[in-house]
This record gives structure tokens, C-alpha cells and sequence, in this order.
């Protein structure tokens, strides 16, 4: 494991894939309590909120509201999800400053996916790329991200081949080259959680080779409970980025959310980290607190494990006494 | 991950973990329908009862009707636990040929747990391994692995080192050299979930360097959500045989068993090895029956992803019709 980094960034994920899956609608005050108490357990980097078609999905229609109420802490960085360009500008107007308007250009690997979730064809995404980048060059958002999703298989089309991943960001960086953008991160997400620990090296592995000089980041589903091995083979590839949500927020297997299960939990893969030697700058015993927190909001069980089985400075400092 | 393994053994320890756990009592014979199902997915181990005290383990008070009670599939070994000459007493006098009663010396790797669970210091442990073994070459049972528990972490008595796990299956060995015992397999529990995939590799490196000869088993548990993890750290390590409960029977982080979360899920590492190309002889569609068959008999949850996220060959042929 000689490989592993010294330190990662974890950027949470939970208030948006979180609140965005859950049926019941949610107070935003209570969005915004778990905002602010996440905003306190050293995370750098906290997704509030998707400006989404709200009839599409209504749990996210308060999106303006979270941005307007949450308060800020100095020292963390504030994001938000948009899929087109009539998102980014109710993001744009809300913002006030709250929010960092970083944005990426992001193709899904599959296209049956991109058909469903987006109604374009991968030739369209491309196309819709060129468009946006110019108009995030018109108003100085910095564009820093290449990002593949459903990048390992997808439910609607099967598995996705390195091959595939790599012709992307090809065209992908063709795009940044084309108008003068200098990218310095790729994200691969395993949206639909098709990857092993295997294919996590297998594709980060020629993603290192051919941009070695991009930081990569890696968003993983845990639908079939292979989230976390994935991380540490990201890891041992030298990934120092991840997404992650805080209590497994996301989808919940136990809730009638059947194969929709989350992204790896904050806390768990902090857990991990920490006691392997690798320093993340979170309060674990605080981030535990949160997910208690998100899983009373929520009102059913969370799929996080360290919250329920505890840390082990809590033990070890027992046995010290 | 070149030294990943061909192939490897799950050993099936749900009907015992899980069924041992339970709060509510379930009658034989739906111990007896899992046992049974599981025998028909591969599963060439299987173990299926605890003859323990029935005062402290009430749950397990039946070991002796489903032993008399199931019909064993040829080809399957059934095996079953005891801690103490009596346990192995009422095995014996049960078993009637339909249970594998081989023997292991095992040993706590710490000494607080051994009081609590057995009440035995480890001294007192290495005097009943060294009594039980002759009993054991006196009716003839073959003493195959050697075994040592809460291996990587105690919560009564904080981290256990390598150093300490390397001195204790030196002392194992002592004793097997004594009785002209041929050891050909160790096994490591990671009993209360202490493990990462690093430390699973120190220790199971330092084992193999000194005992290569040895086939090494895990047995881990998934309380902190590292279970899978700490497998694929285990295949890299060529680890290549694994107990394993179906549906992650043993424990549910949601009905109240917090911090006893059981052991890693059979269909979820199955999956895992078959995506990645290690066989394991085994059915996964028909794990995943056994497993929602396992969580209709308990009655509530159960933590395991694969049953509930689906497996991927059924996506897989759907795209190809």
C-alpha cells in the first residue's frame, strides 16, 4: 500500500443527493441545521443543493431558499448541482457570494443514461458542453473539473469499457484545449455502482497514465456494498479526492429505496482513512454526530455503519483511563 | 492486485451467527429451510448450530433438533461450534455422520474478551487447548487450523498488535508440534471489527511470511462498514478462504444489535469475486433467494447490499435481448 496518499479532501455530498432522494418533504430549516452542523466537522467542501426542474424533483424546489438562509462558515466552500444552463443562472442569482460557481464539464459514459436523466444523446452533451463553457467564460466562472459519469456500467446500457471512459475525456479535453481551459481535475463517478476494486484500478489506473497530471476524484454509489473496498483501491491508485455523504445519505435500502442506495458514507470512509495513517481534517466524533442528526431529519435508519458502531478513540481512550 | 486468488471457499456461517443473534425465538424449522436452501447455491461449508450453554445463548438451545432434523446434500460438510469437552460432548453424541467434526485450537488474542466470553485467562485458554486436543486424538478428530480471535482490536482491551498475534500462533504451533498435530490452516477474526484493509495486510503478511505453507482464512465483521474492505485486502494478500453469512445475518445495525453488526455477506463478497474473475462456485442468483429468505425468518432488515441492489448478470442479459 505504499501508493496511499497522505492526506484527502472529502466533499460532501449529503444535503444534496441526501434531501433530494427522500419522499417526505423536509423543513428547510432542518436542511439548513444539517448544512451548518456539517459545516462544523472540518469538511472544506459541502454540495447544498440542485438547481433542478422542481416538478421533476420536488424535494430540491427550496434550493433558493437553502442558499438564502444557511449561514456561511469562513473556510468552507459551499456548492451546488446543475444539470443546464436554466439552472446555473437560478444559481447564479441566488448566490450572493454564498456559493462557489466552480463548474466542470460532465458527459455520462452511457448514453441510454443521458437520455433518461438529461433527454440528450451524448452528441448532444458534447454540444451543450461547447455552449455552457462559453457561457461560463462570459461571466468568469472557472471551469477546473472533466467528469465522467456512470463510468463503470450503467443499469440501462451494461458495463463500460476504460476505452469508453477514455474517448470521453478525450473529447472532453478537446473541448478545454479548444477554449483555452486549463482543467485540473477528472472525477469518475460509479453512479449506478457497477465497479469493483478491480475496475477501479483498471480504469483510474490508464486515466493516471494518459493525464498524469490531473488530480482525480472519484464519486461512488454503494448500491451493491462495494463502496468503500472501491475507495481503497481509488486510494491505493492514489486518488485524494472523494464525494461522499454523511450517514449514507442518499437512498436508503431499508426504506423502500430498493437499488438506490447512496454514495459511500462521510464517516465511515473518514473512519477508515484516519486509522489507516491518511489525515482528512475531520472531527470524526462530530461527523458521527451529524449523521445521528441526518438520520433523525430523515425519520428512517441511515445505512452508515460507524455511527452505529462507534469509533475506536472512544474505546481506546477507555481503556487508557 | 496480481496475487488476487484464482479461486476461493466462503464458508457459510449465517445459520449459526445469525440464527444465535436473534432476540425473537424462531422455530427449527425455518432454521432448518435456510440451512437446507443454502445447501442447494454451492456452498460446500456450512455451519449450522453453536452447541453452547443454552442458559447463556437460549436461541441456540435447539442445536441438537436441527442437527437430527435437516437432510444433509452430499458433497456439503455441515459443521457446527463449541467452546468447551462439553460442547463437543453434545456434538458428538448428535452428529450421526451428517457433521464434519473437525477441530481447531483457538485462542483470544485478547485476554479481556477470553474472561468475558469464555472465563478463561489465556493461560487457562492454552491449558484447555492442550487437554482438548488429546481428547480430540482420543475419538479420533482431525485438529486442522489453528485460530486466533479478536485478532486486530479488542473493545475491552484496545488494539491487538501483530507481534502479539505472531506469539500466540507460535504457541498454537508449540502445542500442535507437542500432540504431532499437522496444522494446514490458519484463520484470523477480526471478531469486533477493529480492521482496516492496512492492518489486515501487516498481519496477514507477517503470517505468511512466517507460515507459508499455511492456507490462511478471514473471518471479519462489519460493524464499521469495512468488511468488504478488509476482504479484498485479504485476496491481495492471497487470502482464499472466507467465512461469510448470508444476507450479513449476525447482527442488524437497525433492530437494536447496535455495534453487533454480523459478518461480512456471503452473496455481497461472492458478487464481488465473480465481478472480478475469482471464482467461487457459487449461485448468486439463488445466494439472493437465501437471502430474502433469511431476512422473511428473522423478521426485520438485514444489511445486505447485493440482495437488495440486484445483481449485475440480470442487467447484463436484459441489454443483450
Amino acid at each position: 500500500m505504499a501508493d496511499l496518499p497522505k492526506s484527502i479532501s472529502i466533499h460532501e455530498e449529503g444535503p444534496r443527493e441526501g434531501f433530494q432522494i427522500e419522499r417526505g418533504p423536509i423543513p428547510t430549516a432542518r436542511k439548513i441545521e444539517l448544512i451548518e452542523a456539517l459545516s462544523e466537522t472540518g469538511l472544506k467542501q459541502i454540495t447544498i443543493a440542485s438547481f433542478v426542474n422542481p416538478k421533476k424533483v420536488p424535494s430540491m424546489a427550496d434550493a433558493e431558499d437553502i442558499v438564502r438562509g444557511f449561514q456561511p462558515k469562513s473556510g468552507v466552500e459551499y456548492r451546488a448541482l446543475w444539470l443546464n444552463e436554466q439552472g446555473f443562472e437560478r444559481a447564479r442569482a441566488v448566490s450572493g457570494g454564498k456559493l462557489t460557481l466552480e463548474a466542470k464539464i460532465g458527459i455520462y459514459a452511457s448514453e441510454k443514461f443521458s437520455m433518461r436523466n438529461n433527454n440528450r444523446t451524448t452528441a448532444q452533451e458534447f454540444e451543450y458542453a461547447q455552449n455552457v463553457v462559453r457561457r461560463y467564460k462570459e461571466h468568469g466562472i472557472s471551469v477546473n473539473r472533466a467528469s465522467v459519469s456512470s463510468a463503470f456500467g450503467c443499469n440501462f446500457q451494461g458495463d463500460i469499457s476504460t476505452a469508453t471512459v477514455l474517448d470521453i475525456f478525450r473529447r472532453i479535453f478537446e473541448i478545454a484545449e479548444a477554449n483555452a481551459l486549463a482543467l485540473k481535475e477528472i472525477s469518475l463517478a460509479d453512479t449506478m455502482a457497477w465497479a469493483t476494486p478491480l475496475s477501479i484500478k483498471r480504469t483510474v489506473g490508464a486515466i493516471r497514465e494518459k493525464y498524469p497530471e490531473m488530480r482525480l476524484n472519484l464519486h461512488l454509489h454503494n448500491t451493491r456494498g462495494m463502496g468503500i473496498a472501491n475507495a481503497v483501491a481509488g486510494l491505493e491508485m492514489g486518488v485524494d479526492m472523494f464525494d461522499a455523504c454523511v450517514a449514507g445519505l442518499g437512498g436508503c435500502p431499508f426504506a423502500g429505496h430498493k437499488g438506490a442506495a447512496g454514495n459511500i458514507c462521510t464517516e465511515d470512509l473518514a473512519f477508515m482513512c484516519e486509522e489507516m495513517g491518511i489525515e482528512t481534517g475531520l472531527n470524526l466524533e462530530k461527523l458521527i454526530e451529524c449523521a445521528q442528526l441526518a438520520e433523525e431529519i430523515v425519520g428512517h435508519p441511515l445505512p452508515g455503519s460507524v455511527m452505529k458502531g462507534g469509533s475506536l478513540k472512544r474505546l481506546r481512550h477507555a481503556h487508557l483511563q
